[in-house]
């Protein structure tokens, strides 16, 4: 299942005083976005579908819902199997809209926390490389992370600030994950079953601001927490089956600046599995559902590695492509400082 | 105002099925706490003081509701002047109970998030020396910090687990503020505006396992992410005025293992003030109510700085306390792994 955030985009026809209600989940089907609340309401008001426990309208609390959720959603995804979702209301709602009639936010608006791994090999090595380093041993025994801004996420199509005190902002080509199911201590053999699932994440960075910090040896902090975009949807594990061997998945990845492409990897290329990243992520502490986590870069995955001999620096008006098989398009826009402010 | 977090102890007598309510918010007063919906209630029913808004009974909520939740709170402690709390009831309820009949958790136990800076200079001159490393400029032009784990947030009198992989566990004696008004590009001028009151935190490590993953060059995660204690109580800006001179704040810290001092130092002698922090992070991104941030360790305030020839690593049995001058005590002891677990 394709899982997203949105709200209904404003149209000109909308009337004043009747604005679109605020973010709701929902799924993607046939190009059409099916609303979570809307489709259980017609699937029990119309199929008898037993009504155990109302799903939650936003993805933190789904999420909480936990595995009685999912089953609930599972349930209700098959009870309008074989109906057409677009032609489907309740009480005047459509259950569903067309993708385009939709606004996506990032699947998972407010993250409870995010952690960003560093898991593709070439990646830190061209990075180490550029800043006069070799590789150490420690990288190859333990998946290393940093927790960055959980206040920062944004989703597909949000326009994405260039920060004014930077002159080097870059794009990062990541996959990351969402934790479904809490825990402590989790086996690198159970991981994966505490991944709710699967996004495609821009971990936007400002090269000279973290390369200035970082001299001081805390990792990186103000040269990432101004933007990370996730997105398009939150695609859960059956979706992959295909493409996994054990916790090994096959995906391309690649990135492309003004749809120029240049950025190709694979997830597969991952030295340090998603299950490794969760065992390590929650030694001695516990996971919450609605934690995200990102895989790190995957190599060639930022102009960093690639040189400015190779393109420059993103600035206004540059739009961001970034794409993994299976998880779609995430695209973002950089605009000027300032403009289009979203937060307070 | 020293605001707290706190349940009911549970005694001897309690009655099975009558277990003490969840947490609440109170503020202590006269070796009392006084619970605030309770007082609120109080003041209404007996002193006609206005529900304008009814204060929320947990910590974000409350920080959340603002100027107006605090202004509302100002007022109802003005009403119980001159009253004795501890002899007050409303339907029953006691509007304060003795600190001893009551335990503590942090006084916000789940932060937004948690940013730690490094901001006194005498610590980090001495740790960086013990990894064979000079001091660097970039640290006296900018005050850095790392992001943290919010979830690992303990109170006052919490056990601390010892994680199983170290032998190298520490403390470090920091002082905290938590931000109760959110913004964006905070200037320093007004930052503390933005403040809701101070604490004493434990930022406790794993020596060990933090040297270990400082060499991949990302900062400290997992050497610092199992817990971090914090408490007593959240004291407001308003109760530090006479030790205040501008973003300066003349507060004695010292810290105690097993009753002997090993750490003194001074909240003076902060080289970036809290102003700064607050601009320094809230440039380009969003506080939110409920943000967490810690200053770093003070000068000798923890093992790693004074060596091992002054007192070995810590084990299960040690109590670590470390007090701040008007800020209270923060009391932990440790404990064997796996011992005492309240998470899931």
């Amino acid at each position: 299942m394709k899982l997203v955030t949105y709200t209904v985009k404003k149209t000109e026809l909308t009337i004043s005083g009747d604005e679109p209600a605020g973010a709701r989940i929902g799924w993607v089907q046939d190009g059409h976005i099916v609303d979570v609340g809307f489709a259980q309401e017609w699937a029990t008001l119309n199929k008898g579908l037993p009504i155990t426990r109302v799903l939650p309208t936003d993805m933190l609390a789904f999420l909480e819902s936990g595995e009685e959720g999912m089953e609930i959603l599972f349930r209700v995804t098959d009870v309008l199997k074989g109906e057409n979702p677009a032609s489907l209301e309740v009480e005047g709602e459509p259950v569903a809209i067309p993708l385009d009639a939709a606004e996506l936010a990032a699947p998972l608006p407010g993250p409870r926390s995010f952690r960003d791994f560093y898991a593709f090999e070439q990646h830190v090595k061209t990075a180490r490389a550029r800043r006069g380093l070799e590789m150490v041993p420690e990288w190859y025994e333990i998946p290393v992370f940093y927790f960055s801004n959980p206040h920062s996420i944004v989703g597909p199509d949000a326009p994405v600030e260039k920060p004014p005190n930077t002159g080097e902002l870059d794009y990062e080509l990541e996959v990351a994950f969402v934790i479904g199911k809490g825990g402590r201590d989790i086996p690198a053999e159970r991981a994966l079953d505490h991944v709710a699932g699967f996004s495609v994440l821009n971990d936007w960075s400002a090269r000279d601001l973290q390369r200035k910090e970082m001299k001081v040896g805390l990792g990186p902090a103000k040269g990432k927490d101004f933007a990370t975009s996730v997105g398009p949807w939150l695609v859960t594990l059956d979706e992959l089956e295909d493409r996994r061997q054990g916790d090994r998945f096959d995906l391309t990845m690649t990135a492309r600046v003004n749809g120029r492409e240049l950025s190709r990897g694979n997830v597969g290329d991952l030295t340090h599995s998603f299950a490794r990243m969760i065992e390590q992520a929650s030694k001695n502490c516990t996971l919450l559902p609605g934690d995200l986590i990102g895989s790190g870069t995957v190599g060639t995955g930022c102009i960093l590695e690639l040189g400015t001999e190779v393109h420059r620096w993103l600035e206004p008006g540059d739009v961001v492509e970034l794409e993994i098989e299976k998880l779609g398009v995430l695209k973002n826009r950089v605009i000027p400082p300032g403009e289009g402010r979203e937060h307070p």
